[in-house]
C-alpha cells in the first residue's frame, strides 16, 4: 500500500500496466445488525443502548418499501439484513462479477450526536467486525475506516488503532456533518488520514438530510438532491483552504454524482478570479485543487439521453483518471459492471474507471 | 364555548364562580396506531405509505426504554399503544382522578415535510378519530385540532372543517417548526384560530429536536432543553409582531415549563426599551403582550428545593391566572393532581390552576 502522490497521476502506472487487476468496486455497504453491534459493545454502552436507545434522528424508512427497503431483492441473508453476511456478499459480488478488490464503506456508525463514548465504540466495533469477518478471511475486501467524525480526537484515535492492520484504504465520512467539511474542526482527521496515505471518502447521507433547502418530502427528491450536499461540501473544502493546507489529502466523493463537477469548477474559478483577495490561502485556482485532490465514484452515474454527452463530459472535464467504478451493493440501484458505463467511452478510459484509477489511488498495483 | 377576551382576564368569572368544574387536565395524548391511521387514509396516500413510508426524520427511540418507552407502565391496552384506547384512558384518567374535562392533544400528525396531501389527510384522520371515538361518546373530552401546520392553507381548511363539531377548544402546533413561529408564514393559521376563539397550543417537540445549539446526546438533556425552544418561539411570536397584529390570539405553551417566563419578560422588556425603534409594530412592552396572550401548562412543573420559591414565582410573576393544570397522560412523567402543585399555593390559586383558568380560557363555565 504505497499510494502514488496526487501531483503525478499521469506518470503513475496506467491501467494497462496492471492487467492483473481488472475490476475494483469502490462502494460496497456492509451493515451490522443491532444484535451484532450489541455483542461488541462494552457493558457501559450496551446497558445505555438497552435502557436509553439511540438519540440520532433518522428517517424510519429512509428507502421506499416499494424498492425492497432500498436493497437488492436477492440480498437478504437467511438471518440478518443485506450486507450483514460476508459469505453472501462474496458470492453475489466478488465471485459473480469477478471483482478483484472491493471497498467496504460501512455506514452504521455515522452518527453525529450520540454520546462520544458510544460513537467511538460503535465505530471501533464496525472496524473490528470488518477486519475479523471480512478482510482477514478474504484478501479481496478493502476497508474504509469508520470514525466518529464529529468527535475528531476520537476519530484520530480510531485511525491510529488500525495501523497494524492491512488493506484499510480510506477513512469514511458522511456528506452530512455538523459543520461544513472545510471547518477546522475536522482538519486533524484529514491530517491523520493524509499522513497515512489514506484518502477520505465523503459518502452521501448522514443523520441530517436537510439538503440545504428545507427537508425533502420524497425519496426521489432526496436521491437526486444528495449531490447538492456533496457539491456544497466540496466548495467548503476548497474555500476553507483544506487542500492548500494539507497537500497530501485526497477526497473520494462517493455516491453523489460527478457530471456537476465540471460546471462547479467553471463557476468556482470565475468567482475566485474576482474574489481571490478574500481567500489568499488559495494559491491556485479552485479547479486545480479539485483536479489534484478529488476523485468520484460512478454509482449513481448521470445518464443523459445521448450517452455520448456523458463521454464528452468525462473527456472535456478531464475526469478519465478521477472516476472510480462502484456498484453500491447491496442497494437496490446496484450498477453492474456490464451496464454502468456508456459504450462510447474509450477502452483505456473504461479500464481506468474499472480498475486503474483505484489501483493508483489506493496503491493496489501488483 | 364563548371565550372571554384576553384583555379582561381579571373581570372574567373567578374559579369560585364555577364550582361545578374542579379539575381540567390540559394536556392528554391520544395516539393512533399505524393500522388505525391506514384505515382512515385515502387509497392514494395509503398506497404511498405502504410503498414509500414516512420521510420525517425521528429519533427511533425518543423515550428511554428504561422509562417504559416514555409511558406509564400501566397505560398499555391489550391491543395497541398507550393513548390508543379511549376506554382505558377514561378509566385511568377521567374516572380515577375525577377529571371534569381533559384536552386531547394528539401529536401523531405533527410532521413538517411529509407531502402536504399526506399531512392534510393524516391530521384530518386524527381529528376524525378524536371526534368519533373520544369526544362524541364522552362529553368530558375536549379536542385540540391537529393541523398540517407547515402547510398553512391546508391547516386553515382543517380548522374550518371542524366548525360544525363541539368541544374543539384549541389548535395544536409543535414547538419545533420549519420557521420560527413569529414568521408570517403561520399568521393565517393564527388568524383562523383567533377568529373562532380558539387558542393555539404550542407543544414541546416536533420532528426537529435541534434545540437551538446542536443536537442533544441524552434524553435527560432534551427533556429539560425543550423549554429553550419554547422560550425562543415565544420571543419570536412577540418580536415578530404576532400579538400586535392579531389581538385576539391566545397561546398555550404546553409542556415547556413556566418559571423561566419571569426572567424572560424582564430581559425582553429591557432589550425592547433600548431597541424599540427596530420593532415599531410593538405598541406595548413585550411583557404586556405575554401577560395578555400567553398561558402555560404545569407538567413538567419546575420543582425548586424550597417549594415556596415556586409559590413566590407564581405570585411575583403574576402567573396565578395563567397556569393550566396538566397530567401529560399517558406519559411516564404523569403528574397526578395530588402531587402536581406545591402546598404553599393559596387555595384560590390552586383552584384557578386546577380548573378556573381553563374554564375561562376555553369557555367552559357552566
Amino acid at each position: 500500500m504505497t499510494p502514488t502522490t496526487s501531483s503525478t497521476p499521469s506518470s503513475a502506472p496506467s491501467a494497462e500496466a496492471t492487467p492483473a487487476v481488472a475490476l475494483v468496486d469502490c462502494d460496497v455497504h456492509p451493515t451490522m445488525t443491532p444484535p451484532m453491534v450489541m455483542e461488541r459493545l462494552s457493558a457501559r454502552w450496551r446497558r445505555h443502548l438497552e435502557r436509553f436507545g439511540r438519540r440520532t434522528p433518522v428517517i424510519t424508512e429512509i428507502y421506499p418499501r416499494a424498492r425492497n427497503a432500498g436493497m437488492r431483492a436477492d440480498s437478504w441473508p437467511e438471518d440478518g439484513v443485506p450486507g450483514s453476511d460476508p459469505e453472501l456478499a462474496r458470492r453475489q459480488l466478488l465471485d459473480e462479477w469477478d471483482v478483484d478488490f472491493a471497498v467496504l464503506n460501512g455506514l452504521n456508525g455515522q452518527d453525529c450526536f450520540d454520546p462520544p463514548g458510544f460513537a467511538a465504540e460503535l465505530n471501533r466495533a464496525i472496524n473490528d467486525w470488518l477486519w475479523e469477518d471480512w478482510m482477514e478471511p478474504d484478501g479481496r475486501w478493502l476497508g474504509a475506516i469508520a470514525v466518529p467524525h464529529d468527535y475528531p480526537e476520537l476519530a484520530v484515535e480510531e485511525i491510529e488503532r488500525r495501523v497494524g492492520e492491512k488493506r484499510w484504504v480510506q477513512v469514511i465520512f458522511p456528506a452530512s456533518t455538523q459543520e461544513p467539511l472545510g471547518s477546522r474542526k475536522y482538519w486533524s482527521i484529514y491530517e491523520a488520514a493524509a499522513a497515512r496515505g489514506l484518502p477520505v471518502a465523503v459518502h452521501s447521507g448522514g443523520y441530517d438530510t436537510h439538503l440545504g433547502a428545507g427537508w425533502p418530502s420524497f425519496y426521489v427528491e432526496e436521491h437526486q438532491a444528495f449531490s447538492t450536499v456533496v457539491q456544497r461540501q466540496l466548495v467548503s473544502l476548497v474555500c476553507g483552504g483544506v487542500f492548500a493546507a494539507i497537500p497530501d489529502l485526497k477526497i473520494v466523493m462517493t455516491e453523489g454524482g460527478v457530471a456537476w463537477s465540471v460546471a462547479l469548477r467553471w463557476a468556482l474559478d470565475e468567482a475566485w478570479s474576482v474574489l481571490r483577495e478574500e481567500v489568499p490561502e488559495l494559491e491556485r485556482a479552485p479547479s486545480e485543487y479539485i483536479r489534484d485532490h478529488v476523485w468520484f465514484t460512478t454509482q449513481p452515474i448521470e445518464e443523459p439521453d445521448d450517452p455520448d454527452d456523458f463521454v464528452r463530459t468525462v473527456e472535456r472535464g478531464r475526469l478519465a483518471d478521477r472516476l472510480l467504478f462502484a456498484t453500491d451493493y447491496p442497494h437496490w440501484d446496484f450498477d453492474s459492471p456490464k451496464q454502468a458505463l456508456p459504450r462510447g467511452l474509450a477502452k483505456e478510459t473504461r479500464a481506468r474507471i474499472f480498475a486503474g484509477n483505484a489501483c493508483e489511488l489506493y496503491g493496489l498495483a501488483a
